[in-house]
């Protein structure tokens, strides 16, 4: 007999863990993705910031995968579903691929977005592949060689401004660690200019950076950015990103390096589907993560918006992508096997953390609230420990943790540049 | 009164060695390099077969040098030089920089040469940077997930067949590791190929692969790399390049991945001189590295041909390039304390060593010639201890060997590609 198919499109955080719930069910799985490496997106910020090398938060999915028979990998990117045919359409570069499923997971993601200013792309990268950050990298850290290179002090003061827009915990993270390193590492390796004279500024333009943390944490995190000497604009409106700098209400700012850190867009799954989306193009699932009028098609992560049985929003982060894939995989294993439905999902809030540099972090635990250093030792241990699946955790968590601690100064790589 | 100032270019094995040697000297030192990090290139290979990540071959020269006051980075592309004012001239990216000199070293290496056949470059890339070993990673990585796509025998077969050019010790240590990673790390992770299909094969145009090796060397490597399953072609002339494969004399070999190890060519560090090049580019230098009617003027390393006190040719290996670089410095040193000049140059040959895979190398002492095990830990002593410079030495060494014995599985990351 033909055992049912599942097609996972997404190895993220949401797509393994729908694999994970199913690696011992009598299914084919299909994992396709666009890249060939699963990501551990919170510590991508590190790799923009030059702390962290590409090959330390990014994992061949077949390497993960390896040890499961009941697995195919497609590096591919989905270009349609045919949800009647029940056949997903894949671009794989030299040809299209059409793979039927009796069960699809859309687990696709979600992309920066410029609320209508795409042209600030090119002068403000966002954060959300390898690419992305090494490309901020090899940007930031030329700016620093420029400087060193140029005899013009205001030329020299713009090429020494990092803003970073947006303050949520990516911003947050962002410019905590820029201006760690700025301050600490670089400070004896040039001679003309003095990287102390940094400036890392972080524009939010609602009240408060964290906006989602508690009002104490926020406040909390904005003192600690500033201890670390980042400048802190909250209540600041975006209205231009240009050559010369970013421009806050009708004030210029000059910046040598800008980076967008302020919205999300969700990945073209709505489309596929030919279903509605919300504002921020997610689909609107049911309370079971299921589309409305597509049989056997679920979306979960950042490209979805569902609402829980206790009616609370499951957030846009990688928890919820994992407790939404870890239902929809027991879901799934319930249809074939017969075994009895999971109970109504309820998203179990895990704690909400961001980190300042590499010393102070805030958390949010509901029941518990924390700042300072013990907030940053929680914060290592819940994302290495809870998020990363599969194998070679400790080899990956001591790695990270070295280099973390030490703050390695071997990443720091140009590359790319002719 | 001012000191001296001593200018650099290429912060490779040779540019480092200079700066030891001056780097207690009462000079000022500028060291100019198009890249911001001196590369480890005898590990290079190694980062385009997938095994080593970019930063653990690559130090930013501003860290290597940070502790060293008298000495300045310029991170910029020499343009031309003029002996007579005393001036490098170089592109900063934005502007161009005149640095002035009074003592000049060029110690700005090789890239491939195609002989004639550029157009085989877009096909048939060399080693030469980190960019280089990335863009043959993807390659070869994307080459696999294209067979594992496919249903056509012939082009299965044609994108697993890797061809390396040159069977000099870079093509020889290429063919030997992709041998072994595809034979041993990638076979559990595919379904519809068998990686084991890869074919690896070595072309060598001369009779025997490792020419520059005692003649049973070569054999021994030879016996090695087909155990390991490479197939070896000497006396086989390659006419052609193309995107469906390798032409060796009238017979196209089909090959979905083709590497360039054969020929190099230098800097063009005689055209900034003005001065008279061998057939491969070099400058015909004195006995001392001096430059012939160039005052002050020293040309080291791969971008130079030099024949030392007893009438050897210095090789365009690391170790000619450390040692000539020490023997300027020392002469630089002389000629501004009054001290004595140093001894006439003689190379010392601290040996010729190859490896075919992880378990297997050629060494030649000239007293003493290996193979097999012991050669190839002696090969990863001289190259860790031997080879790296100024600090971190114990961590970098222990993180290379960590990686180089467990054949890390994370570095086989697709990246830059839409």
């Amino acid at each position: 007999m033909r055992k049912p198919k599942v097609v996972i499109v997404g190895a993220g955080f949401g797509g393994l863990a729908v694999v994970r719930a199913l690696q011992k069910a009598p299914v084919d799985i299909v994992v396709i993705d666009r890249r060939n490496h699963h990501l551990f997106q919170p510590l991508l910020y590190q790799v923009a910031a030059a702390v962290l090398s590409p090959a330390e938060i990014a994992t061949p999915i077949r390497s993960l995968l390896s040890g499961l028979p009941n697995v195919t990998v497609m590096m591919g990117e989905v270009e349609s579903v045919d949800t009647s045919a029940k056949q997903v359409r894949a671009n794989m570069g030299d040809h299209q691929e059409k793979v039927d499923y009796d069960y699809l997971v859309l687990a696709t993601g979600s992309r920066h977005t410029y609320f209508g200013n795409d042209h600030w792309e090119a002068i403000a990268p966002g954060l959300k592949t390898i690419d992305d950050a090494t490309a901020i990298r090899n940007k930031m850290l030329l700016a620093f060689e420029r400087a060193e290179m140029s005899s013009d002090p205001e030329e020299i003061s713009r090429l020494l401004t990092i803003a970073v827009i947006g303050g949520g915990p990516t911003g947050v993270e962002m410019a905590g660690t820029i201006s760690e390193l700025a301050h600490a590492a670089l400070s004896r390796e040039f001679r003309n200019i003095n990287p102390k004279q940094t400036r890392v500024i972080l524009i939010e333009g609602s009240p408060r950076v964290l906006a989602s943390f508690p009002e104490k944490l926020s406040s909390a995190a904005a003192n600690a950015l500033r201890k670390l000497g980042v400048e802190v604009y909250q209540n600041a409106r975006v209205t231009d990103c240009n050559a010369n700098g970013v421009v806050i209400g009708d004030k210029l700012i000059p910046a040598g390096t800008i980076i967008w850190a302020a919205g999300v867009q969700a990945s073209p799954a709505a489309a596929w589907l030919g279903v509605e989306a919300d504002r921020a193009g997610r689909v609107k699932v049911e309370a079971n993560f299921s589309v409305s009028g597509r049989e056997n098609v679920f979306v979960i992560g950042d490209t979805a918006t569902q609402t829980d049985a206790k009616g609370k929003v499951v957030p846009g982060v990688a928890q919820g992508a994992i407790q939404g894939g870890e239902h929809v995989g027991l879901q799934i294993l319930a249809r074939i096997t017969g075994k009895p439905a999971p109970a109504p999902f309820r998203y179990r809030n895990m704690g909400n953390m961001a980190t300042i540099g590499r010393h102070a972090a805030v958390a949010d635990f509901g029941f518990l609230r924390m700042k300072g250093g013990l907030a940053w030792w929680l914060w290592g241990i819940v994302h290495i420990f809870f998020l990363i699946g599969f194998r070679n955790r400790l080899a990956v968590m001591l790695h990270w943790l070295w280099s973390f601690l030490t703050l390695k100064r071997g990443v720091r790589l140009i590359t790319g540049v002719k």
